[in-house]
């Protein structure tokens, strides 16, 4: 979608060790990458996975511009280098989880092999890309959430972290279940449904506030929603919305959408408001609630018998404020020589910082009968998991941990994306992504998907990968 | 910068609202608009004014594409609006403070005077923009200042919350006070210095360490700096890095640059890895350290006599993590009637919400003498303040504390951006902004650029405004 060449926008690091690998005379070597995530942030039981297209975008593009060349020519890179990138094209496989997936820490979520310059080269982005789009997915499936059935729009954009913050955190935040946005563009391009109606300024233009709702009545009969907080709200606003909606949306045959509170104490205002909008015979009119809300937010005021239909959430979403990293690495899980894959292990005195050696894929396995996913198993990349057969699965910490599963289905949760540099998988719209987004989440035990101390969803590692593991290990403490 | 239009990363209500003016015939009505934020994040006593060029790139750049068009005309507008945004050109007037300058709740920071429809619809790119960099640059430089000296680089891309926040985060950064970037495309654009070595997998490519920091030291013997945690940091990495130190850069007649620690105990590490260097001859290679760092550990560890030389700072500052919202908002303070300028002030039950009315301008006083700065004014906009009379200042809500200042400079703080839409204001480079702000910030007295509790800098209202806002508030509460 951005035009702009994002080909630079890589750590330089990625550059001085491509240049390494070229002069070591590693142009073809293969390296294989995962990326994988931690920790959920706020402490939540799952992520949602998102910004594959975008991956997939910026694969497609990457291209070194002769501006680009000229400037690393300025870094002091040697001709041969810059050749190479002159002529660079993107060659690697890759594999990713499907957008709107819900996943777990310690899971490749994005693979990648091929020349390890390529594949290295590509770390930044595929990061930053998805690190920021499953980090508002999952933020806005949150408060969506805590909405329980209730409609969110996301409203951030004025304070979105740049201009991509917005765009993409809005697209996310669809994904993650808001309903619409107020940013537009994210409607033109991603066809997310956008709505606004007025800022207090509105309001402010006219002589009083009566005139400023009839003249928007009046532009809006069949639209109406007005925000009523500018003065006071239930000695003015609420009134003047009333008689507006009287005078000027039902003799033209309509009726009024809604009224929207945007300070104040929420759920006394929502509750007195309702009771003067029913008394009035607008029981369809809708109560939008909006300013510096979150999950916790909508979920106490809810819990208090707040009359809100429709939140509008802005920075609190756009940012995910109460937790604004999504920690994905990128770490090195196999080399290849003479065509065999040797499997690399990144040591740390942290246990949890241990990586997962050896090119993998990852199952989901459902229980067949309530269709509940159990479990996530991570495998060398050619097991097959027979469905047929009792699978026992354990815990890669506590192995006497172990428990057999008959009766499921197992599902490969990484998707080919691209093969030898040439894209192999056409990314669903926006709409669909969102529709997919929801099924997999009924798919999660509500246990999983609980705010505080959710449970801790399984994510095992098959028998295979955690013998090569513990060799991996051994050798090492043996050095 | 980007070459996206981003004429509609507006909020939809910035349209409904332009389409309401316009249907009321209000298409030439002149209404003025202040910038302004409430609060400083992290409860610090300023914050850095950034985004301005980004803002007139945006400006210069407003134009509805004739997609545009086709999506608003199926977004049910008229035909008569459609033609009027077509032929759309921005003939506003804009004021803004410099980039750099350390700026201060409550005071306006950019002003818009024109067309109601025009002046309200840049709304939320104004913000956007200046609410991103101000607030990434406000936390670098608390960050640069917990370094105390030491060199502080931005290394946050991979979890930035997009590619603009990864762009034009390493932009503010840089202005807030870091020495440079892992950001290529940063230096490209806006030469940022970037830098980077390697990551931990190009340490894993290699049969062992040795052989990877001997390659990397015959690569970049003028250049080298080793990172030296992948496997056991004292044990392992430092004395590798010395080995290929002695062995490969020293015999080709270079220095070494420095080693990287990347995990574990930085204090501790840093200390030992000192002495080691240092009994090794290597006084003159630097330790630099990174891993999940912000102001507050930097300053603890600097407590603890921890010896590093260069810090790199990563998700902690791009994201600014621990306040990731700058709460700038634009609110109408004036409007025009018959070529008279009508105040206009918003109410609020939160006295702090109220707005302060007016076309205003601001000066920041110095002390002639020490040259700092001792206080800002609000004042209207043609009010002028004689540096040859004494001048009193009062708190706007605690009237009684006054104070007469003698002997200083005032100095405007908004100047010129926009003329009737043309640009009349040329922007420093990045550079520039930066050492402008350093100088700016030399201005600024320690009491008020403390961590903790920091002394609170006066914003005061001259005579003239503050009787403005009296008034005004006096004729609502007769209402």
């Amino acid at each position: 979608m951005n035009n702009m060449n994002l080909t630079m926008l890589t750590d330089f690091y990625e550059i001085t060790m491509a240049n390494g690998y070229f002069q070591n005379g590693w142009k073809d070597k293969i390296a294989y990458f995962d990326m994988f995530f931690r920790k959920v942030p706020d402490n939540g039981g799952f992520a949602i996975m998102a910004g594959v297209e975008q991956v997939i975008r910026y694969l497609e593009n990457l291209k070194f511009s002769q501006s680009d060349i000229e400037y690393l020519r300025r870094k002091q890179f040697g001709e041969d280098f810059l050749e190479y990138l002159m002529n660079f094209k993107f060659s690697c496989d890759v594999w990713a989880v499907p957008e709107g997936t819900p996943i777990f820490p310690g899971e490749p979520v994005v693979i990648v092999r091929g020349p390890v310059i390529e594949a290295q080269f590509i770390e930044t982005m595929i990061l930053l890309t998805v690190n920021h789009q499953s980090l508002i997915a999952t933020k806005a499936n949150r408060i969506v959430r805590a909405a329980q059935g209730r409609e969110v729009m996301e409203f951030g954009s004025r304070r979105a972290q740049g201009y991509d913050g917005a765009i993409y955190g809005a697209r996310a935040a669809y994904i993650g279940g808001c309903v619409g946005t107020a940013c537009t563009i994210a409607e033109k391009e991603f066809n997310i449904p956008a709505i606004g109606t007025m800022a207090h300024s509105w309001i402010q233009m006219f002589p009083d506030e009566l005139e400023s709702f009839r003249m928007y009545a009046r532009t809006y009969p069949d639209n109406c929603t007005l925000l009523v907080d500018t003065y006071n709200t239930l000695k003015s606003g609420v009134p003047n919305a009333i008689r507006v909606f009287n005078e000027e949306i039902v003799p033209r045959g309509f009726r009024p959408k809604g009224i929207r509170i945007d300070s104040g104490d929420i759920t006394y205002l929502s509750k007195a408001a309702r009771k003067m909008l029913d008394a009035a015979g607008f029981h369809d009119c809708k109560i939008v609630a909006s300013n510096s809300l979150d999950e916790f937010i909508i979920r106490d005021i809810l819990i208090e018998g707040a009359k809100v239909d429709l939140f509008g959430v802005g920075e609190r979403l756009i940012t995910s404020r109460s937790e604004p990293v999504f920690g994905g690495v990128y770490k090195l899980v196999a080399i290849e020589e003479d065509g065999i894959i040797i499997p690399k292990i990144k040591l740390s005195e942290n246990v949890g910082k241990v990586t997962n050696p050896c090119f993998k894929q990852v199952y989901r396995l459902y229980d067949k009968e309530s269709s509940k996913a159990i479990a996530d198993v991570l495998t060398m990349h050619d097991e097959v998991i027979d469905e047929n057969e009792p699978y026992e699965i354990f815990d890669p910490e506590y192995t006497w941990k172990r428990k057999t599963l008959t009766g499921f289905r197992a599902q490969k949760l990484l998707v080919p994306v691209f093969e030898k540099g040439k894209c192999v998988y056409e990314s669903p719209n926006t709409q669909q992504i969102k529709e997919f987004c929801q099924a997999q989440l009924d798919t999660i035990w509500d246990e999983v998907k609980r705010f505080e101390n959710p449970h801790k969803y399984y994510v095992d590692l098959s028998k295979k990968l955690w013998d090569e593991k513990q060799g991996l290990l051994q050798s090492y403490s043996v050095k």
